[in-house]
């Protein structure tokens, strides 16, 4: 059948394995298509086509409830749930998501963005089906990678003691974003060689050949059960948590896939099937990927495989900047370190990796360890730096709290892809690490307006004994590397004022400082534009002489308003007997959808053209 | 020897197997008869008596490092390291502190107060070590409840990848606080019985016997590890990580303790030594405690074990007061559950457990996913009911934010132990969720001001559709059943005003509102309180209708003043033009020590007094 015509899981199943396999391939050739011209995550969809045509075979969605880890990997859950004709938009403001959303869809039962949480939500969804005394399957999708997050160690160790019954696909690729890492990795690889499952069907190929794809399976239960037990149960990590498991299997035999889902289905209690797929599978430049470039991706060509996004004559991407300059101080400071949480290629550590392999630590999809694991070094006279994007530095806010900040201890923080990073929308806009951060005693935190003041803030941050955050956007930056780095004074901000005057001032920070210093000077506005480039300590010196001065003050915030900076200025202001009035532009208190970036500082007004408005009014 | 006479770890290397017997023995009359005045941890302390002997025999402190997980099972360590003659001063303000502390002493190499921390912390000072090329053992503690939290798993992942020597002992008691839960700790169990270590013992018998205990241990390594390996590797979750494991050892057989510990000091790479301890040992009232009474207590009677703190007539404690609202609530409303990380006895939460056994859950050590459960029940129509030590709630800032608030689920969070808690001292100070938590959006956050208003905050909070936080804090207060329960309006505050008028307002929560109101009763003030029993939403009328009587107003906040209800004030009135200077009371940009709350609360100028004396400036 023609996947357009797909409107819902339904349509798939009478079809035969050969149907189901044609279905796969149109899949694949549409993945590769579509995403090409909007950008997406790529690889892993494409390797998780044929398991996702055999759940939905299997399982009925949305009764049956599938929970795609993370999500990013959803889109062929989304082709098959009737969501195809909205991929032009995928992403895109007002389009789909690109994560399972609830409001899209019956079929999304669950959303997320962040890593390790499916097994604890289809844990909970478990007891409140059987509270309900509902009857419904359960099928979180968990990756290699998610699957060695605490979260997910946490929850299999209550999924193991209650027993509900589901179905955890355990969809291994040996890769998370890139090459994965840790201890339990190579346990995995052991299970991904010792094909148990090969042992386990030559047993029972009786058994399976002999009943029919349904009921039938259920009568050879019992004598299935206990030969998986025999055979594979206890060979890995799950026996120990007291999961049964099956598996591995080949996440591209459609035939088997259905087959070891349909037993799964029929078992009792949680079950992980064990599933082993290749990231990229059916595209070529993905299946050899490696390093994780074709994860996430933004337009190209579907032929050849070439990025259409062009890197501008001597642009940098942020996170370049901050490595580039990484690996120049690790030069001279033999104690300097690099720990990032499975985000080695999406941080830019490539170089530094290759150029320090003994002074580089990839910790896995782990940030909560990763920051203790800094501490840790730092208590120890290392000096180490952790990249971690805003948005999953959440995860490390007691880690922060409790063992960098409470003993003081000097970890360097690279906050990575903060404030709104558009199309992944919501449980990625980095957005709140301000607020998370700013009340924590001991904490510095900065952001640099240019990638030379990048460059110094690293000098900076390494040449002083506290926590030290800098934070920087997704996207690109002029770049030049400084002649010689200069220590920053911590608190400091600049000041730019027009030669027209200075009528108002603008308090922002980032890449905002200079892009607002140009609209002045274009549209001739006398005012000041302050860089604050810390957000604590904050420059009260500078911010009094300001106030001073009796001019409307405009704080231009690109991050949630509550807490952040203005609220730091309020603070300052109020506790020292400045009454003064701030006019306060930023994110306002709720989660900012998906889109692109210009389109959301729009809807946010955070855009230059209502700035200059907001000016204009009050000049 | 005298314990008293112990200046240092070398003090007792050169004693018999019997002094050291001995020396257990008067440690363990010593803790029962220090902490019967004091308070404190006794239960742990007991139980791993033979076990921090034996670590200081074998190895050397401060040059080996010792990281106890948690730390509040440092006692005998501290007593251990010359700090026996400051235990009177126990947890007293300027006195040695309930857990380990770096600047307390140079065999204090790591401090910790929440759990699961020490393992990422001993492999950053070992990769430290390393580097450094320096030589020295590194000896992480950890409890059977704190290695299910997910950031030891995190941790052992990327142990048994990187093989850094280390001796982790695991010590195993089967109970964290009160009895431990998970599929992990049934698999504890199932070692904890196999007695692999005895077999172990027969196999090396004579290598072991022959060999002075010493260098020549060394010399047996070989044979030794191999027959190890053959006889109890991989038949643990250890094996499955790459990690060397010897045990299960008696934790109260000195003789052997030492034996096993020397061998693992001679091991290369990881190994985890499982020491099998009873807590409490040696005290029968604590032994045969299964509920956690004796893990933390205060002021008790050596001889009968009976508590000398007494609950006044007609008190609850807030943690009983919350839970029995739980308990009368969820008769009516079935959908209601309970949730626990680890904390059934400490969230009073004993009686919900048994008369809703199948509504009730204990998660274990594993705050993000009990959130993340909690969400999962949430957007399956359960009404879950999560109770968190504030401290500890900041593990799960992500789960609340990326799971709980952004799906603006209805999850009713009940915040314990909030504001300064005393002897626990800066790790368990509950001072920074309002900050924390006041950014997310949909998030509702509340605190009552007493025991009724408490009960008509729980009805409220299952009344309504998104996430509700209430907290209290620890201590007890007057309670009685409210007759009817009554809906308050979300964001509701309410105002006490003077009989002699009202030239000043003081906005308080909590229990401080009846504090400054009888306060200003008896001091004659001519003062109104508002009880802001929401952070967030504000009561904006109230808060309009305040600034417009021009009077001076005085924020007293018992929490960190940073990002706390004094900024959601000024960001209120500054954003709709009420420019109003406000007097902020609370919370310094510090971390706070330990030692008694009144002394604490003296320390911080939060006192009433010291409160008086302001109000008294301003009138």
């Amino acid at each position: 059948m023609n996947i357009f015509d797909i409107k819902g899981p339904s349509d798939i199943k009478s079809l035969s394995i050969e149907e189901l396999e044609d279905v796969a391939t149109q899949i694949r050739e549409f993945l590769i298509e579509s995403i090409s011209k909007t950008g997406g995550h790529l690889s892993s969809n494409l390797g998780i086509v044929d398991v996702t045509l055999a759940m939905h075979y299997v399982f009925s969605s949305p009764n049956d409830k599938f929970i795609f880890d993370v999500g990013h990997q959803s889109y062929v859950h989304k082709i098959l749930t009737g969501r195809i004709k909205q991929f032009a938009q995928l992403r895109q403001y007002k389009g789909i998501a690109g994560f399972q959303k609830r409001k899209e869809s019956e079929h999304d039962p669950w959303e997320a963005g962040h890593s390790s949480t499916s097994l604890s939500a289809a844990l909970g969804m478990s007891v409140a089906r059987d509270l309900k005394h509902e009857h419904f399957q359960i099928v979180p999708v968990i990756g290699d990678g998610a699957l060695t997050g605490g979260m997910s160690f946490e929850a299999l160790n209550q999924i193991g003691s209650e027993q509900r019954k589901m179905v955890i696909i355990f969809n291994d690729n040996n890769m998370s974003i890139s090459k994965n890492v840790g201890a339990i990795d190579q346990n995995f690889t052991r299970l991904r060689t010792s094909k148990p499952y090969n042992a386990l069907k030559v047993d029972l190929k009786d058994a399976l050949s002999s009943s029919k794809i349904g009921n039938d399976v259920l009568n050879s239960m019992k004598s299935i059960k206990n030969a998986v037990k025999r055979n594979v149960v206890d060979t890995s990590i799950f026996g120990e948590l007291n999961l049964d498991y099956i598996g591995p299997v080949d996440g591209h035999d459609l035939k088997r896939l259905i087959k070891v889902l349909q037993i799964a289905k029929e078992h009792d209690g949680p079950i992980v099937v064990h599933v082993v797929t290749k990231k990229g599978k059916g595209y070529s430049f993905a299946e050899n990927d490696v390093e994780g470039k074709w994860h996430g991706v933004s337009q190209f060509d579907p032929k050849t495989g070439i990025s259409l996004s062009k890197m501008p004559a001597g642009h940098k991407s942020w996170s370049e900047v901050i490595s580039t300059t990484l690996c120049d101080l690790a030069k001279e400071n033999k104690d300097i370190v690099a720990i990032t949480p499975a985000m080695i290629g999406g941080s830019k550590l490539n170089n530094f990796f290759t150029q320090y392999p003994q002074r580089s630590f990839d910790c896995g999809i782990a940030e909560e360890h990763a920051m203790t694991f800094a501490a840790g070094l730092a208590a120890s006279g290392i000096r180490p730096f952790i990249s971690v994007y805003s948005s999953f530095l959440q995860r490390a806010y007691d880690q922060i709290n409790h063992d960098v900040a409470r003993m003081d201890l000097p970890v360097v923080i690279g906050v990575d892809r903060c404030g709104l990073v558009g199309e992944d929308g919501e449980t990625h806009h980095g957005v709140f690490d301000i607020a998370m951060l700013r009340h924590i005693p001991n904490m510095i935190l900065s952001q640099p307006k240019d990638s030379k003041e990048a460059q110094n803030l690293m000098y900076t941050a390494f040449q002083q004994n506290h926590p030290f955050v800098i934070r920087y956007p997704r996207g690109n930056t002029p770049y030049k590397k400084v002649e010689e780095y200069t220590s920053i004074r911590i608190g400091s901000w600049t000041k730019w004022t027009s030669e027209l005057g200075n009528r108002l001032c603008v308090i922002t920070y980032g890449d905002c400082v200079d892009k607002v210093i140009s609209k002045a000077k274009v549209n001739n506005l006398p005012i000041s534009v302050v860089n604050a480039r810390f957000f604590k300590p904050i420059d009260t010196e500078m911010l009094e002489a300001i106030c001073q001065l009796s001019i409307p003050v405009i704080i231009f915030e690109t991050d949630i308003k509550i807490g952040g900076l203005g609220s730091a200025i309020l603070e300052y202001t109020n506790d020292h007997g400045i009454t003064k009035h701030f006019v306060r532009l930023g994110i306002k208190d709720h989660y900012v959808e998906h889109g692109s970036i210009p389109q959301l500082r729009k809807l946010e007004h955070l855009d230059l053209n209502y700035l200059c408005e907001v000016i204009a009014s009050y000049l």
